[in-house]
């Protein structure tokens, strides 16, 4: 039975485990993400220690971005431009590889949930689909007919533009863009609305009629973009389940019949869906891309 | 040498032609779009004498839709739920295939011209990229780490929702949507709003401001969603070639910086291009679906 590692490399913390799969993880220690020599550091020093009880077949690293997730690039398995401080042009995997003597594989934090949920969890058997995760951030990854998606670099769904909800007039907090659909639908956006933290906010709050408005729009769009076969929505703000339902329908009514697949028109409950992974999605990422990684071998 | 067939199936007229790429395009008839029976008839009929006189290793089928693009579906290669009236659920592929008995190849319009594209023209090396089209419809097609864009069924790029250019008044004209991209930005969009001919608009007037604003959206919407490595723009709307310039700078404008990528900062002028093989990818896509039908034999 072979052994992975995986490092789901977030901007605030790390969480590095040992396993196969779900059900399967061994060991799992997290620590905050402090500067790229110590926290990198760490994370090698716990596989290495790992490593001496039962050999590591392959490590995968899900990482916070931007990202070179292009194996043809000279700078594969860099963080890049980044503004967090510290990790702009940070070699990653790279590192990791040399220290460990085994193949690793390196993406995006979301493109790892995205593996993981085709491999274990609710995108099992699709070749095209999307993984979305909202939170403090709102960011996307999947697959294109097997491929996870890359391409100039990777998807940043989150700041597509949408129209605006009538009665909102949120300015936005993307640094970058505004009211791009992150700025108008992560967490923070959430809070800095209504004063209240979203987890804090009854269901019945208008500010889930408002979040519906946005997610919809980006699911949408989504779908004109790529056609994916599922929409997975996890994240801290989708932990609200009556999002679900609310996204559904304005999805139907945005679409107005225009995409014929039952698999909307009849089947919606289906076909944007939670993750199946849970919160486990991201480690389990982690070791999906060091599966991937010794199978490329 | 191989010899291959290609369909250009339009919604108002049909192109057929025989061939083996660009510069060696051998014989072409054109006749308008009917009813199912009669236009595909008249289509086997030539390639038939075609046959007779050179045989064909393969056909290739550039169709309007919406289509089914996937092999493994019992409904692969019909026309679906299209509007036009008589060609809802009409089988297409099979149905040339049966009568020439060559293998054919079967897309959507825009991604034969996509493929075309990839083939012999702009995206010639890439992985990712678009090929959109803004003419009578807007639409859009391409790949994902080599692979055509399918999924659920293909890409409606039109058909997304983007925020309204502050100025514009216009109700859109989408039967389904109103004021999608397509509602938005389409020719006859252009005709209503002014009560003139896109091609009949001097290049300074205000509707161009307008429809940079909307296919810059459009792009944007797209780069975030897959990431291209280049945005192919043909159609009879991009004919008016001020409008690159202006697609450009907005792009640049609302990326605000956030996609750190060299292509774009510094490369513009070839991220955002004309088709390289101007109005004969539509044709030449239905021989580059054909050429790699017989390769997948």
């Amino acid at each position: 039975m072979k052994l992975f590692g995986g490092i789901e490399a977030g901007g605030t913390k790390f969480v590095c485990a040992v396993g196969t799969g779900p059900g399967d993880v061994r060991a799992e220690i997290r620590f905050p993400t402090t500067n790229p020599d110590e926290t990198i550091g760490k994370a090698i020093e716990f596989f290495t220690r790992q490593a001496d009880a039962e050999p590591l077949t392959a490590l995968g690293i899900a990482s916070f971005g931007p990202v070179d997730p292009d194996p043809a690039s000279p700078t594969f398995g860099y963080i890049t431009s980044t503004p967090k401080p510290g990790w702009a042009h940070t070699e990653f995997a790279g590192a990791v590889a040399r220290a460990l003597g085994i193949p690793v594989g390196f993406d995006t934090d979301v493109n790892g949930a995205a593996l993981a949920e085709y491999r274990w969890g609710a995108a099992r058997d699709l070749h095209t689909f999307l993984y979305l995760t909202i939170g403090t951030g709102l960011g996307g990854g999947g697959m294109a007919r097997g491929a996870l998606l890359h391409g100039l670099i990777h998807p940043e769904v989150g700041h597509m533009r949408v129209p605006r909800h009538p009665d909102d007039e949120f300015p936005g907090m993307c640094p970058f863009h505004g009211d791009c659909l992150e700025g108008m639908a992560n967490g923070p956006a959430i809070e800095k609305r209504w004063g209240i933290k979203g987890q804090d906010l009854p269901d019945d709050h208008p500010a889930w009629t408002i979040e519906a408005h946005y997610l919809a729009m980006g699911v949408v769009n989504l779908i004109c973009a790529l056609s994916p076969q599922r929409v997975v929505m996890g994240g801290g703000v989708m932990d609200k389940k009556h999002l679900f339902p609310m996204i559904r329908g304005n999805v139907l009514d945005l679409l107005a019949g225009y995409v014929q697949a039952p698999a909307i028109l009849r089947d919606i409950d289906r076909y944007i869906v939670a993750p199946g992974l849970g919160n486990q999605a991201g480690v389990l990422g982690a070791i999906a891309l060091a599966e991937r990684a010794a199978t490329d071998v």
